[in-house]
Formats: structure tokens, C-alpha cells, sequence
């Protein structure tokens, strides 16, 4: 499985594409960040962030797409950015019929690190030894795209095994809340 | 000068077409609401966005778009959907290179009613009366996307002339913050 993990971000998006499948070994295909400037306005900066995406998944062709799921009780300046990023990267990956799963930053680093309090040296340190990197991947949102990429390589089959199972205990005919 | 004005959200995405000028009649040239249901995943119902927005800017070839300034203030529960619909209307915008204002839901009321604190009904009401309309357009989310038009109409000549006056105050090849 190939998967693109998306750490959403107006001024840094990080971008990392890992292949891998549960208990086997893991390997970076690529790895970036698109950044765009706070001169630009808003709409210019989600189209620069569009393009970016689309870029990358015409370059790597990944079956699925995981981005950090954004929660509003962050920092109340940059979640806007934040969640306005993640959107243009939901719609990217939709647009084109793949999956697109979200993953919270502590189930990312409880994935990586066993722990879901671990900090910004812990993740890129873990992200480094499990993609036998020289280093830890830079800046930070570079090794967190790897990070979620990854989480999500080791949690989709427990993902899919819980909705399969959800679903078979609904009467036929409904759908999820 | 015709602007499409949009009150951004998943559930209801309200969408209002209007062509004016400052101190001439306003027109309704059309009105509508993007509906996409909470049982589908969020990154399909922003795909379904796009195609209703850009449905919209195709039939009614607005010069300009008039989205609600969203405030991470608001609910929490729905801020996030609000922010990445917003994120899709000024995508769907700044990719066709047209120009996107945001003005807050104080300024539009201010704007429509004379009061920034007015309520949904003086909005609806007053929406109606300026465009001639047998009564105020339903949902509340149609008559705010009428009233963002409208109140870009209005501020879009001044806010330039601001812009304008700004630029001729910096120094030469600086840019603004």
C-alpha cells in the first residue's frame, strides 16, 4: 500500500509518501513541504496548496490519503489556516476517488512512537528508524506527513475490519450516522 | 458589477447571484442553497461543494466573490465544516483568477440593515426590500448569501480606495504585511 500523509499548513504543508504494509518493512518514496507566503492572500494560498497536492499525487499515485484531523481547540490564530489547508487536500485526494482517512496527532504518535504524548524529537527520531533515514526528516511537518503516512499504513486494516463489522450489525438498507 | 455572494457550510451552503452598483438599484439575478448530507464523508461532501460552486460561477459569470469571514469564535462543533467550505468556495474562486472579499457577518449586517447586531429576520427583510422581492428569501442561509453580495456591492469601492491609499503611503518595492 501506498499512502500520502498530509500535515496540513498555509505557510508549511508537510507532504510524505511511504509505501509499507502492516508488519513489513516500510520505505519513503518522497518527502516535502509546500510552503506558501503570508503576503499572499487566502485564495491565492489554497490554489498554490492545490496545485502542490495535485502535483504529488500525479508524481507518487498513492492508493490513500491521510491528513491530520484538525480540532478547533488549537491555537485560535493558525487553525483557520489550518483547516482551510486540510480541506483543499480532503478535496484533492476525493476528487480523484481515493480514500481519504484522518488521523489525530496523538493517534499519529501513539502509532510511531507507542506513546500519545510523545514530542516533536521522539516522532522525527521514530520516523527516521522505522524509514532508515540518515536523519530525522526536516522541518517537523515533513516527518509529521511521514508519521501520519505511516499510521495510517498500520491502522487502515484494523480501520476497515471495525467498519466491515459495523456495518454487519446494521439492519440491511441503513447507513452510518 | 456582479458579484456571487456565499455563506459557507457543509449542510447548507447558501449561494446568491446579484449585479449593482454603489448609489444604483441592486437585481437578484439568482439565489440557491448547496445542500450535501452529514451520512457522506466529509472530503465527498466538499467535492460536492466544488461542483455546486463552480456550477454557480459558470452559469452566472460573476467579476467577483463575496465569502463570510469565518471566526474560529463561533460553535465548535461546526466552525471546522464552516471553514472548509469556505476554504472551497475561495479555491473554487482564485483558480478562475477572480477576486474574493471577505467581510464579516457584522459588516454585512451593518451594511444591509444599518446595525451590525441585527437578527436573522431584519437580515431577511431587508434583503427583500432592497431587491424587490415578494418576501425574504429562505432559507436564512440564501438571504445571508443575497446579503454578503450586497454588502460587497457597497464596501468593494471603498475597501479599493483604502487598498489604493495604503499602497501610495509604503515605500516603493514593499509589499503589504
Amino acid at each position: 500500500m501506498r499512502v500520502l500523509g498530509v500535515d496540513p499548513g498555509l505557510t508549511r504543508c508537510g507532504v510524505g509518501v511511504v509505501d509499507g504494509a502492516p508488519g513489513r518493512a516500510l520505505a519513503m518514496v518522497g518527502v516535502g513541504v509546500l510552503r506558501t507566503s503570508a503576503e499572499e492572500e487566502t485564495p491565492r494560498r489554497l490554489v498554490l496548496i492545490e496545485r502542490g497536492i495535485d502535483a504529488w499525487l500525479d508524481e507518487h499515485r498513492p492508493q490513500a490519503v491521510a491528513v491530520e484531523r484538525v480540532f478547533s481547540q488549537h491555537n485560535v490564530r493558525t487553525v483557520m489556516g489550518t483547516a482551510q489547508a486540510s480541506a483543499v487536500a480532503m478535496l484533492c485526494a476525493a476528487r480523484r476517488g481515493l480514500p481519504v482517512a484522518l488521523h489525530t496527532p496523538s493517534e499519529v504518535k501513539a502509532a510511531v512512537t507507542g506513546s500519545g504524548r510523545a514530542d516533536k524529537t521522539q516522532v522525527g527520531a521514530m520516523v527516521a528508524r522505522l524509514l532508515r533515514l540518515d536523519g530525522p526528516p526536516r522541518p517537523a511537518d515533513a516527518a509529521d506527513a511521514l508519521a501520519l503516512a505511516i499510521c495510517h499504513i498500520w491502522r487502515a486494516p484494523a480501520q476497515d475490519r471495525l467498519r466491515r463489522a459495523a456495518a454487519a450489525l446494521r439492519p440491511e438498507g441503513t447507513t452510518a450516522p
